[in-house]
């Protein structure tokens, strides 16, 4: 039962924690497990600019085994160098989980497969190669520097990746709908407040966001990320008439673009899209989309549901 | 990051996958943490007359130290007497995890309280208490058979123990549905060969099963357990018109009870009961019912969704 599988599952979940948010990083989950089999530390990559999962499960690591609290006063480029001069080889015959090869990138701070060969961790573990330009050939720098590199399958790795690749190749686009269980999606409220959170964390991070017109002049959103203290993203409100009244919330955004369009086309100029809307939007975008995410509120109410037949778009 | 929730959370989530399937026996999941902190092994109860999940997880961490493979042809009754018999102490210093107090239930075999004292564990953790009559009292046979015995707070360790807890109350009542991702439940095809696998485990297990007059008109359902081979569960057909076709499958399988009624209070004369059918059955029903399980396929088709105000039921 307790076979690699098991510790990549248990990553997986946390890094799945994070999906989308780590835009345009992946979302990334490790674990460390000492020489004798226990687990000491789990973490996962939780925004881009901050510590890559692998330095943050380190860290908890060492952590755990020196009790030195001085390390949480450091900056994600500071540590690095500060578990380089202080590890003493406690990582010595200790194996180090990753849903992803570790990188290879040398930015601000050395990659982390230089790290963990640095720490002289004895195995490597990751369910999936990072193929991205500038982070490539980790596994390389493990096996150079005396790690025992180790590429296990795993589909939930490769899935945990897509979006990812997709930014890589130019664009991820997302659809999102809070319904409930019947498939109601009018009659006021449906999204929990866990739900709403995170989907303003998503606003936070895409390039765009498409509304359809009916619901800008029906409801009157704001569509900022209010909710998690983030930034509001640009919006193109996908409509053939620009009959909007100026004066509601969404307009007055600083430091955001809102525009009004009927081509379809305009979202692949940008890298990370996320779609908010009902039918409509769904018909018009669905051959574009590359991920559907559905809330369903576990509850029962009358009321119009989304209707569309889904053989029609070549996505699911 | 690792303390007792997190092993909890393991074995929760390996007890769920056998949810209502262990009737009259709760769903529990152990796991065996050595001295060192690694984990061995998980294991959860999957059947009434089986070994209860302890048990489980102590044989499989037995075969992972002592590689002693005899183990494996023991009946559930004989795997007591030879971990008593054969354990050498290796369990000394370990931790066991259990979902549900380990039992003191003196059957076929002596109570898991006992085998677990008898290998010298040095903590036993669960997350609820036994409170059955013919099970409870574990904790304390644990201590005075000096193990330390911790009960931790666990929402989850109390929500899976629910069903049994209603089976000793007299009753549970499960109504099942499946249906697509807007709804819609008509149109045909709907469930994943996984889940409708599960149903027919269930019904393999349940005392009574209720369905609509208009679905066994319509549909001529056989309600059996084929897929698992199971046995068929008694059947109430819902209907106050005595007009079905005798020749039917579902009057046509051996050893089990077909009755028609109009009677919802017939229902409380069962102790595991589950709900098969759509709005008629719901909203007859929907005040009796404890859990909803709704199978969603991640598709969306055109077609009639099950709809009714929620809010006229007292159970979500």
């Amino acid at each position: 039962m307790l076979d690699h599988s098991f510790y990549m599952d248990l990553i997986l979940k946390e890094a799945w924690k994070n999906q989308l948010l780590t835009y345009p990083n992946p979302a990334v989950g490790a674990l460390i497990l000492d020489s004798k089999g226990a687990i000491l530390s789990i973490g996962a990559h939780k925004k881009a600019g901050e510590p890559h999962a692998e330095v943050l499960a380190i860290k908890e690591a060492y952590k755990k085994i020196t009790k030195d609290e001085l390390i949480e006063e450091l900056s994600s480029s500071e540590l690095h160098e500060y578990l380089r001069k202080n590890h003493n080889n406690i990582f010595e015959g200790m194996s180090i989980y990753s849903t992803l090869e570790p990188c290879a990138h040398v930015g601000k701070t050395p990659s982390c497969a230089s790290l963990i060969s640095s720490l002289k961790f004895k195995r490597a573990i990751f369910g999936s190669f990072d193929k991205s330009c500038i982070a490539k050939g980790g596994g390389e720098i493990l096996k150079e520097g005396g790690v025992e590199s180790l590429k296990i399958e795993s589909k939930g790795c490769e899935e945990l990746l897509e979006p990812f690749i997709k930014w890589n190749q130019g664009s991820f686009v997302l659809y999102k709908l809070a319904q409930r269980l019947n498939g109601s999606i009018d009659g006021g409220y449906i999204s929990s407040q866990d739900s709403l959170e995170y989907v303003h964390n998503i606003r936070d991070k895409v390039d765009l966001l498409v509304i359809g017109g009916d619901t800008v002049r029906v409801d009157r959103p704001t569509l900022d990320a209010r909710l998690v203290g983030g930034r509001a993203p640009d919006v193109m409100i996908y409509s053939s008439r620009d009959d909007f009244d100026r004066d509601i919330p969404l307009f007055g955004v600083k430091n955001r673009d809102v525009f009004i369009s009927n081509n379809r086309d305009d979202i692949k100029r940008y890298r990370f899209v996320m779609l908010e809307g009902g039918e409509g939007v769904f018909s018009s975008f669905c051959d574009l989309i590359d991920w559907n995410l559905f809330f369903i509120s576990p509850n029962i109410k009358g009321g119009k549901s989304i209707n569309i037949d889904i053989n029609l778009c070549n996505i699911w």
